[in-house]
């Protein structure tokens, strides 16, 4: 069992401290060989209330190069943050390659150990949601440093009666503050057990007793240079920056998979029915969106499909049927140089819908798994890995109440072949087409099977796929139609709110 | 005098008509070659509740290529924006070079046509925002297409009582709209107003009546072609994109100038009484650092210099008395393409500091009239039109409430000298100097001329240049030190609170 004065003694006992110039000089230097070695670093404090982390994270940052580290001080979150799911905000936050994000307070913040625990359901969520994101960190790469400040119940009376002795820093002491110090003994137990499960190998727990600022500085230090030090390391040989990722599996699994090649794409829709029905069925999807708008649901659509097979028109038919002030589509290509400098998902995360909102992405986070995986961006066991992340990040979305959709636009390699020649013989659109169009028909066999595997690992029963036969555009227009309509009204009919929200 | 009704008239009579799939394929086309050009375009909906906004937009949108577009729908600003300048929520949202920003409401909002007038005063300073901002933009290349949707009060009331009659669009119809219904004459009259004193040549309004939805459709389309169609024009004639641009002037007046020659270098401090004034310094600031959070003033201090003036070390002293939860250094360096395809602002935009909180630059805005003039990025021109541009931004931001700073750090040339052999002969300092420095060093003379100007041109009381003599790094930093308290103690003697916020 994780006990903080335990663990305060082994930390300080491990680090023969240099002086502090010896030590500033040093964290000056790896956050130069850090940057070369395009490692991304993120250092967090937590701990008591006055447990001086404003004053380590000042004497940290005082020689570091202000080009390369951000200092990010979470506070509750605002109205507008609330609007989207708990980790949203954090996931904006990642610093790309190279640079180091320091947090006065993070995603621990969800632990509120003064006003007493909320029920333990939510308490489980809390720690996935904890273990899943720095679990995706450091399976990509990142470096985490994770330290708590600990000062003793008197140590904490000290300091407030000084804070409030002065009226400029009066007003930093709070009720919850001066409660903290009150059921100081109860909250050590929950500190505790917080620290004791989330105290993983990929991102483990220092503890620093901060009575003595000028050793509390020095030990956190240490810990900073210690885990580059690490990380450097285990790269320059080649190998993980994290050697052991905690494993962690969204509590869903994919259910009934189907291979393409069994798909029956005859359905046709005669001219004369589908505008009627077309018509129809959009004006219906209108009154859902107000729906969703009314009761504060967001709604993501992933449309992936066969280069052709009407990804566009497709997009099209269903936003227009939309209100534009509450929905947008985001076109998904090659991730650019900022993008590629961070988690995969995180150019995803950062444009995911408020709630209430729509947003279309004309495809997706999974091209992870198709086309960064054929063309050799990575490897077949990061592939592996990918899906699962992929579903704990549609499980992140759900448990948020975000409906998620996915669509499979298929069609087969003949009707490719006439809509890629129809393309190239017509002026207004071989802007459409491009070599690589052809380039990637060239290896239909291959992207098949990635399709199959594909939705076999992530055809989840919260984030379902829907595959739209598509050789008869009209006809996948209406089914895609139809099936948004669906899904939504069932939703409706399920749940009339958002679950709680439990941040603070 | 600017009537909606006759403006009504005049838009609908220019305009013949081409079919509705004419002008939908002409936009396409359109929207391929602004992109090609690189032409930022901004499209604003203004107009009556319920004039059909939301309808225009899903129109107008729906033969673009979502790559290129974005709906911006502007509700009231969050208590998160009201923590910044005015117009800071909407210089976010530029599109870049080549890219279309669709506005359903915009920077008009602030007049707030139910409630009554706000004082003449705020009324003005309304006025001149939006002249500066819409000026700024199309000074600089930006497309802007200002379309105002008219309807009746008739139409409008008949509207209101069928979007009532159903459940899912009912919530629309808020107490504001009912208002501006009832109030519609006298709201007419304040429209017009508005509209008159807005109608630059640069950024002109056009209104359009939508009593017949789909004509008001086909003449908002013509509307935009024209316009991107004579931008367009303009562009392959190598003119300007917007031919004749409102000038504007921010109230405030650059004060004396000074000449760097006459600066004396001589002062200098002993080490003895530098460390322990430093400290007592740093004391202070801290202590004004906390008071200008519990009062919500941001403030923005910029470091210019030249090379190896000592500005990273200046900075460091100042940063190590602030609360790093309160302040951030900002270093400025080349712009990114991003930044690059954007307003020369929008990077400083982007990343102001809240009120209550610090912005320290490391090199600034002012490298726009610096190095990107004498590396001969921009013309001598568009330097002259930069002071203002300037003067206008510190304007905003102080007119905002917030104190900006900006120091020049002051060295002569035998004493960089001095600093870049011992750089280059230091084996741990020798990464902090590079080819560039020293072939900025020789355009010392140069760069002479154009500090003196800088200043002359931008030296204004509401943000004022500060010189800090610094041929002694330790006297440099005293003062700078100095120069700030007293700023600081300045300001909060004079003013308890922040400026009336008129947004709505």
């Amino acid at each position: 069992m994780f006990d903080i004065f335990d663990k305060c003694v082994e930390e300080s006992k491990k680090h023969v401290f240099r002086t502090q110039e010896e030590l500033e000089a040093r964290l000056g230097e790896l956050q130069r060989e850090m940057k070369a070695a395009g490692i991304p670093t993120m250092v967090v404090f937590e701990g008591w209330s006055a447990s001086g982390k404003g004053s380590r994270i000042s004497r940290l940052i005082y020689h570091l190069d202000p080009r390369g580290f951000k200092v990010h001080t979470m506070t509750k979150p605002s109205d507008e943050e609330k609007r989207y799911p708990v980790m949203h905000r954090y996931w904006q936050k990642l610093p790309s390659e190279g640079n180091i994000a320091i947090f006065d307070r993070s995603w621990y913040r969800c632990f509120d150990f003064v006003e007493g625990k909320k029920s333990k359901n939510d308490e489980e969520l809390k720690i996935y949601n904890i273990l899943d994101f720095e679990s995706q960190l450091t399976a990509e790469g990142y470096l985490l440093v994770k330290i708590f400040l600990h000062i003793s119940a008197d140590e904490q009376k000290k300091r407030f009666n000084k804070l409030k002795s002065v009226k400029s820093t009066a007003w930093r002491i709070k009720k919850p503050d001066i409660k903290q110090n009150e059921n100081y003994v109860k909250v050590y137990r929950m500190f505790c057990e917080m620290l004791d499960r989330t105290n993983t190998p990929n991102a483990p727990w220092h503890v620093v007793n901060t009575a003595d600022g000028d050793a509390a500085t020095a030990q956190v230090f240490s810990i900073v240079i210690e885990a580059m030090e690490q990380a450097l390391e285990q790269k320059s040989r080649g190998l993980a920056i994290n050697p052991a990722v905690f494993p962690v599996s969204a509590p869903v699994k994919p259910q009934v998979s189907v291979s393409l090649k069994d798909i029956d794409l005859a359905a046709a829709v005669a001219d004369r029915s589908y505008k009627k029905r077309l018509k129809a069925l959009q004006e219906q999807l209108f009154m859902l969106q107000n729906e969703l708008y009314r009761r504060r649901i967001p709604l993501v659509i992933a449309y992936e499909g066969w280069d052709a097979a009407g990804k566009g028109g497709n997009i099209k038919r269903v936003a227009q049927a939309l209100d534009p002030r509450g929905y947008e589509v985001i076109p998904i290509s090659a991730p650019t140089e900022e993008e590629r400098s961070h988690h995969f998902l995180w150019r995803f995360w950062r444009v995911l819908p408020k709630n209430g909102h729509t947003a279309i992405f004309d495809r997706s986070w999974y091209g992870r798994v198709m086309v960064e995986r054929i063309e050799g961006f990575i490897t077949e066991e990061r592939k592996q890995q990918a899906y699962d992340e992929i579903n704990r990040f549609e499980y992140s979305l759900t448990q948020f109440g975000t409906i998620v959709i996915k669509f499979w636009l298929h069609i087969d390699s003949d009707e490719q072949l006439v809509r890629f020649t129809a393309r190239q013989n017509t002026p207004s659109k071989q802007w459409k087409i491009t070599d690589e169009d052809w380039r990637n028909r060239a290896k239909w066999s291959e992207y098949e099977a990635a399709v199959d595997e594909m939705i076999a690992k992530t055809n989840t029963p919260n984030a379902p796929w829907i595959i739209i036969e598509s050789n008869d555009k009209k006809y996948a227009r209406l089914r895609t139609l139809e099936e948004l309509i669906a899904i939504i009204e069932k939703r409706l009919s399920e749940n009339d709110g958002m679950p709680p929200d439990y941040r603070s």
